[in-house]
Order: structure tokens, then C-alpha cells, then sequence
């Protein structure tokens, strides 16, 4: 494809194709977000893929917005549907129009609130991967008091090999230089403590691939790194990488449940808690995993985005702008010429899917 | 050694070896905690292995407790230095007398604040293994809104077997039944998602081998479970469980961090924190690190407690505690008659250390 990963089909603006059926919460909170991102993103065009009467029903004049089309689909990817069952039985699934929509250039991206496992499989089968990529890897953002992180894989690769942690490092690496204009992302790789010493086979392994590539490779990260914003891009496996974004939700909410509690419990507490709120909503403006909503899918041909499975409305419109910028600064393009050209150090990698 | 491992030297009290030189803080912040945990038990008496003058001179004329013993050493394992390096070349450390002690059933269990390689190194060189259980775990219990969780392991077994996890299973079932008196903790597997078909071959193969056992194997946890209180012993591997505790601590310190940044940026907030402050106080006692300091290394011929290298007093007591409360309990014994018993399911396992 050498380049056209990111063509827009529409010059003069993006084109973005939005799954608005999957989720745990359904179309009805998926579609609020519409009239808000188009407010906000008056160029960009958006392919509704869902039920054409409930998306009627619920957003009613705002369908006669010339940038909106709807691709009729009935059919939902259940949740907890097996990957391979929703790729080989639902052609028609509202997730998998929205895929095809990207192969068939007519939508730039993709956005889903859907199952991950059937997005990933749907996805790498539909648009493939790019040259010298073995596999798709889910990469978030996360929050940090000085800056953010960007981590990966978060479960899409279980077992990777050192040679697959490398592009993934070089794939986050491009994505954060393109979306946040930075020259040299600071790549570490994640590991059990710090010291030259710590990790398996894998970690050393990996570890010399990112030397000897072109990345600016810092070392090792921690758990705790996740959250301190000392790196720009965290590289590690999907099951490790899953485990610590759930625990770390996990965490956040227990604090958040013992603070409502708490401070629940008393009249003196109710009154601090409402003493407390306007700035509380102050922190919430920089924690709120509503404004980190939007995983993306890396190493396809395309770009598809995954919105987080109970995404509210504004947090699911987070989603489709980090689909618009990856648009915008042609993510898969960068990535493409990163892993043609070589980072690794090594050239292209043996699998070629075109 | 057959049910001796937790044999009392002192039959009206337990015996605690203290590496008190180790951890990033030093005897200054360990030493405070010794009056406070003789007060607390005063059956117990302690061996305080260090360096004699610097104890002397900060305990005073608490020296002259009879429960208080001083095995004078100097030697201290640095907190970064090889495992391999501090087991052949620090006969004499704190750290390694401390667990000497217990080998030579002067003590009853050892507590440090050092090198948790090291530690981990030198107690199973020492101690050796309890037949039937290939490696030592690091298990440590997680604050939930309902009920607390044991996890292991947090990071001693990078890459364990199937065979391994379901000896981690085995421990973490018994060390929770001993201490919080649950005759059938519920164990879960850690995954990706809790679906049967969610995992790589060690999690498949793991999860056969937990069910065909007759622990109370209720299926796969994910990372978000560390803090729900939905299961109380979750198994991993030391990698995942490692990143995902230390992420943990990131969010955890991202959103206190982020709270301090922001109450105190203007007068208003540092009053709603004053006002804040008496119910904030409460929700410290729930989740304050301190209170579930204290990791403990299961699988060994003995008990050995690791505190947190930057414990504070209080919290370094608590380790202790932890101690005698697997002393009281004779966890290894327990261990033992499970693992001889085969809740495996398949009897003893190939690896005899004596």
C-alpha cells in the first residue's frame, strides 16, 4: 500500500466511520456525542453504522446535518462474543461496517465502543497489518500530574516476542511524535525494577533490540511509572499491560468509592464534600478517565479506535477525536515509513501482508 | 523437616528476628517501631540484628527489655546490589543473619526491609524450600471496600509454570485460611477478561490444573479485582502481579498527588482540605500502605516477612505483626500438610529440597 494507509477520502476534511450500536450502553448514550463532535470539528464528516430508525429517533433534526450519513445495520457484536464467531458469523455487524467502511476508503477511521477481541480480529483480517508489523497492538493514554503516557500493548498481544516489543515501540513512538509534535519520544520499556539486572529472557532480549534501534530508548519503566509522566511511551506485553490499566482502575475507583463513603457517612462529611466540590471538579478535569477515553488500535492499515465499552457521551466523542487526529497527522503513514526504514535497525521485518 | 517449620523456640512466646539496618530509611525509622510492637505483644520477643552501638544509642534504656536480644552486625546489603553478589559475598549482613537465625531455630520468623531480591536469594539458600513447592512467592494483601485480597506473586517468579501458580494457589488458599480463619478462601486465576476463553497456554493449562484441585477455585480475576474484595486469593505471575501492584501505587499516588496540587493552589481549597481533613483521616485508616505493609515469602522451610523498603515505624511494626501472626498460625506447617496431602490433586510434586 506503501503510504495510502492514511489517504483521506475527503480532502477537504476527515471522514470517520462510527460504530453507534456496540457497547455496554448502547446507542443511546453513544449518540449524544454526535451533535457535540461536529460542533466542535465543523470539517469532518461521520458515517453513522447502526440502526437507521433509532439513530432517526434519537437524534431526529440533527440527521438532516449534511455531514452526517447513516449505513443502515441491525446486526450488534455481543460483548462477550468470541472473536472468531463474530468475525466468521456477523458480516453484517454494525462494528464490522464500520471496518469495511475504512478498507473501502470511504471513512479515513473507525470508532467502536464495542467487544475488543472481535474489533482486533475484525480489524487485522479486514484492513491487515502494515508491512514489517506482525500483529496490532492497543495502545491508551495515560494521566500524569507533568504529562501524559502513552502505553502498549494493553492486551492484544499476550505473549509478544522481543522483535514484535520493538515495533511496538516503534509504533508509539511514531504516534506519540505525530499527535503530540514531539521529535524523540522517551520509549522505556516496562519491567520488574530498574536495575540492568531485573527481567527474563524477554526483557534482556528486547532491551538490545531497543539499543541497537533509532528510538530515543531510555531503559526500564515500572508499574509505577504508568502514572508519573517520566516517559512518553511505555512498551510491554498485552497481558502485563492489561492487568496494570485494570488494577489502576481498580485502585482509582477504591479510593473514589471510600471517599463517597466516607464522606457520605456523617452530616460533618457531607458538608466538607460539598465544601470540597469545586475542587474536586478541578482535579476531575485532569484524572477523568472520560478525557483519556479512546484506545487505539496500531500497526493496521487503517486507523481504528476503541472507545472504552461504558462510554458516557462526551467521554465517547473523546474517542472519535483521537480517530479525527490520527487522521489528521496520517499515524499508519508515519508508522509504515518508521518500519520501512528501518528503526530497528534491521530493515523491514519478515511478514509482508500485501 | 515434616511439620517442624514453624516449631516454637520459646514455647511461652514467639521469637522475631529484625534486620533492622536494611531498607531505604535505615535503624533511624525501623528502631521506633520495636517499643511500640513490644507493647502491643508481650509475649514475644524480638532479635534485633545490628549494628549494637547505633541501636543502643537510639533505643536507650529500652535495650534492657528482657524480650530484646542485639546480634551485633555491621554489614549491610545495599538496597540495589545483585542477589548472587549478596548471598556469596555478605555472610555477615543484617539481612542474612536475620534469616540465619531462623534457620538455626533461634527465631521463629525473620523480618527485613532490604533488597527483596536478595532477601528472596538468601532465604531460599538458607532456608530451602518446603517439599513440594518448586520457588518461593511474594504474597502481600490489597486494601478493597469490603474485604482485603492476597495476591501472590508480586514478583520472585517472573515466568512460573502452570504447576508453579497452582502451588501459589495452594499457599495463598492456606495463609489466608490460617490468618483470617476462612476455611475455603475463594481463589481466582489472574486474566484478561473472565470469560473461559480469554488467556494464553499457561493460563489455560493453569486453570485445568485449579479446577482438578480442591482448593475453592472460582475462576479468573482481572487487575481491577485486586481491589474489589470479590476474591481472596488472587494467583498470578510475578511479572503481571509486580507491574500491576506498582501501578497501582501510581494511580493511587496521581490522585493524592493531584489532590494536594489542588487543594492547595488557592485559599479556598486549603480551607475545603481543613474542613476535609477529620473524614480524610478516616479513609486513611481503610487504605493507608502502612496497615498492609509487610509481604510475606511463602514456600520456605520458615517464615520470612519483607516490609517495605521505605517503611515508617508504624508500618515496619505491621510487617511484624504479620510475622507473628504466621508464627501463631504456623503457616509453613500448614503449607506443608496441604501441599503433602495433594490438594493438587496429584499428591507431591517431583521437587524434595532435603
Amino acid at each position: 500500500m506503501n503510504g495510502r494507509a492514511a489517504t483521506r477520502v475527503n480532502r477537504s476534511g476527515a471522514t470517520i466511520a462510527v460504530d453507534v450500536m456496540s457497547g455496554d450502553r448502547g446507542v443511546a448514550e453513544i449518540l449524544p456525542s454526535i451533535p457535540w463532535f461536529l460542533r466542535r470539528h465543523p470539517e469532518t464528516r461521520l458515517l453513522l453504522v447502526g440502526d437507521q430508525e433509532r439513530i432517526r429517533g434519537l437524534l431526529g433534526a440533527q440527521c438532516d446535518d449534511a455531514r452526517l450519513e447513516i449505513c443502515h445495520s441491525t446486526e450488534v457484536i455481543a460483548m462477550d462474543e468470541p472473536p472468531a464467531h463474530a468475525l466468521r458469523g456477523k458480516p453484517n455487524a454494525s462494528l464490522r461496517v464500520a471496518v469495511d467502511l475504512v478498507k473501502e476508503k470511504r471513512a479515513d477511521a473507525c470508532v467502536s465502543a464495542g467487544n475488543t477481541g472481535a474489533l482486533m480480529a475484525i480489524a487485522w483480517y479486514v484492513l491487515r497489518m502494515l508491512p514489517g508489523v506482525s500483529r496490532p497492538a492497543i495502545c491508551a493514554e495515560m494521566p500524569g500530574l507533568r504529562q501524559s503516557t502513552h502505553i502498549l500493548d494493553l492486551g492484544a498481544n499476550l505473549d509478544p516476542s522481543p522483535e514484535q516489543l520493538l515495533q511496538f515501540a516503534i509504533m508509539g513512538s511514531e504516534l506519540v511524535s505525530a499527535v503530540e509534535n514531539k521529535p524523540a519520544p522517551r520509549v522505556a520499556l516496562l519491567n520488574v525494577g530498574t536495575e540492568e539486572t531485573k527481567g527474563n529472557k524477554r526483557i534482556k532480549r528486547s532491551t538490545e533490540l531497543l539499543k541497537a534501534s533509532s528510538l530515543n530508548y531510555v531503559g526500564y519503566a515500572e508499574g509505577e511509572h504508568f502514572f508519573s509522566g517520566d516517559f512518553d511511551v511505555i512498551v510491554c506485553d498485552g497481558f502485563s499491560g492489561n492487568v496494570a490499566l485494570k488494577s489502576s482502575e481498580g485502585a482509582a475507583r477504591l479510593i473514589l468509592g471510600l471517599a463517597r463513603d466516607t464522606f457520605g457517612k456523617s452530616l460533618y462529611g457531607r458538608l466538607a464534600a460539598a465544601f470540597a466540590r469545586p475542587v474536586l471538579r478541578q482535579m476531575k478535569q485532569v484524572i477523568d478517565p472520560a478525557n483519556y477515553n479512546g484506545a487505539t488500535l496500531l500497526g493496521l492499515r487503517g486507523i481504528v479506535v476503541k472507545s472504552h465499552g461504558n462510554a458516557g457521551s462526551l467521554s465517547f466523542g473523546r474517542a472519535l477525536e483521537e480517530a479525527l487526529m490520527e487522521v489528521e497527522k496520517n499515524v499508519p503513514g508515519r508508522i509504515l515509513s518508521r518500519v520501512d526504514t528501518g528503526a530497528s535497525g534491521r530493515g523491514k521485518t519478515e511478514e509482508h501482508v500485501d
